[in-house]
């Protein structure tokens, strides 16, 4: 089997990615799962074209996408994608739309179809802290899901797909006022890996825990 | 023109619900908005059916909900409801659903109707902080305003319908450890108030500035 | 009885200072005190000149000085003030020193004389969170803090002293990106006039009750 | 030459204190510095007592005491401890003091001699946040950092001593509600042995770098 794990490349004028750099630590063999990786441009439109072909060429089982949530204490899987791009900044090539649908065939929003509950619960076995997110935002990362699972949807409907956002690490937040939450790249990498073999584990069906937030 | 205004009841362990304490104030006549009030139990199935009832009896032109948002430092318009129950803890009558569809034959997501951009600027221009949101969780109130969003569509395509979160009021965070962000009572009320003159000025369409999240 | 209350002109780039502004409000006799009110510059050297001389003029019972603590959620009377200046940011004149001795013949901290854990409980029945603070920073707010305390232990030991921070108003962070938290003009007006009345009530003694952290 | 580093129990419900995890973790060479090293129990007296029991049988040329600040994002050389003793919750023997003297025949705070700019600057360039404190509270942390330095400025003033903060590490948030800021165990370690470094380094004098904070 295998999963394509992809993560994108900085943005908003941070010079890495902690998404990028966790993905490249990521061992290449969990549980049933070949992990074959994949840089994205942090840029609407083509990230998700650059994913659309690697689905295409690589055949996954399971798309994953990482990206970077500064701000974030913990391991976010994402519960679903909305239809909108809606920039507060620019994207790595000037882009910045507002309130514009992502595909306009498209359903209003895209549930994971990966095992977000059983992934918490492995990252906090792995002693990290996690969470089932209920919103990816608006920006290029709500835009690669959304646009990943529209693409499943469509025309990959047996491959399973989803996002993950990962917080700042250390060496981004040590000169930043004011500070923000953070972890340390090696247990990004710990609770991914813990995440994906939960996927494995949990192929057929999520665990029955809740995991929701009042607002 | 009428705008029917509905505020939860008080729920997880809180005395009081600034949503319900702010909608009392609230004027009863606003731009060309008389506002109807009606207060929802927070409990999972009713607080549809009773909004819905109170739709069919009053004809509005606009629904309004709105709920505490425990947490949040600003006046919240919600972008989007998706079709998912998740509840943590017990709603008043201590239903705790799990990862239901509210809906069978909803959407996996209604859009709210309503120019949040506009309220956002409004709210502000009344120097209170204000924010779009793009999750109103997965508890009572996105269960709510999914109801709401729902019953819209398939009745009443004409009627407009959204949701907003307020924070905690003073009173409530005080004494509370650790303390919480939190808004004066009559502050709420002043920024309801703007929004709802918001949705009277921009009936016709949103405003066109950015209110996206990266995440 | 006569209680001088003071409050810094705004700083650090604010336009306003809601100490200042709430000072302002502040009513004119609480208790048995005439309360007499005095703007104070934003730096080091003359804002303690400023405080110093207007209690030659005024005898006051007590000596109250309020400051602005953007980013706190709480009212907090402060417990003590160390003897050290040193600037993360420059005062209004252009001064920036560090690590430098307020006074060469001072004691190494000075605590309040005011009963702050009677003022934090007046201030929490009054609705509105309140806390002892244990550090009141090192910039003019410590810097005025200590130097009135420095003052009152060298020459008028009979006169009661002390410092109380109060959060950013609402109209401060309402576009403020983060955002940070707020409290209501008028109710930091009916905060300090919670803690002026506690001060009347606890002349001669405050109470016994923790107030305390852990850091 | 030789440094005495200490670090406490667990206290106040956690299973584990970061401060004594990490310490374990230290370099028993760091510099010039011979580290030893001493577990001290979270109790009011017993914690001052215990360390002044060990300067006397090693004769060390630093003393520097390690605690947690769970809440806290960076790790923080304190600046300053004060003569109080004011706990709001129990130590680990049942003792709450509120308000009391630690020595009645000492100073009103003592500041620390290490060179805390030059720890945090270290700490920084090792990738990790940091920020010097002004406050270590009023319970056994600021029991213990004020002891100390009432015991080397009585007994011992060639001594330098001094006290640093560290977060949480991540086992203890994993499942925490709500979550709180961490550092991984192994950065804390490294983040302590860069701070001993510029305590080297640095021996005979601080850098002359700002530091401080508005409040």
């Amino acid at each position: 089997m295998r999963l394509l794990l992809t993560a994108f490349d900085p943005f908003g004028g941070d010079a890495i990615n902690p998404a990028l750099e966790a993905v490249r630590l990521v061992s290449e063999k969990i549980g049933r799962f070949d992990v074959i990786k994949l840089e994205v441009p942090t840029v609407f439109g083509k990230s998700i074209e650059a994913v659309a072909t690697a689905i295409e060429s690589t055949q996954p089982d399971v798309v994953l996408c990482i990206g970077q949530a500064g701000g974030r204490y913990e391991i976010t899987p994402e519960r679903v994608a909305i239809n909108i791009d809606d920039a507060r900044i620019a994207d790595n090539e000037g882009n910045q739309p507002i309130d514009k649908k992502i595909f306009e065939d498209g359903e209003n929003a895209y549930f994971t179809t990966l095992p977000i509950k059983a992934m918490v619960e492995a990252i906090r076995d792995a002693n990290l802290p996690a969470a089932v997110s209920n919103s990816a935002g608006t920006f290029v990362c709500n835009h690669l899901m959304y646009g990943v699972l529209y693409t499943l949807a469509k025309k990959y409907p047996h491959i399973k797909g989803g996002f993950t956002h990962v917080p700042f690490i250390p060496e981004q937040v040590a000169r930043r006022t004011p500070v923000a939450p953070y972890m340390a790249l090696d247990d990004i990498r710990r609770g991914l890996e813990a995440a994906i073999a939960a996927i494995d584990k949990h192929f057929d069906g999520d665990i029955d825990v809740n995991g929701g937030k009042e607002f």
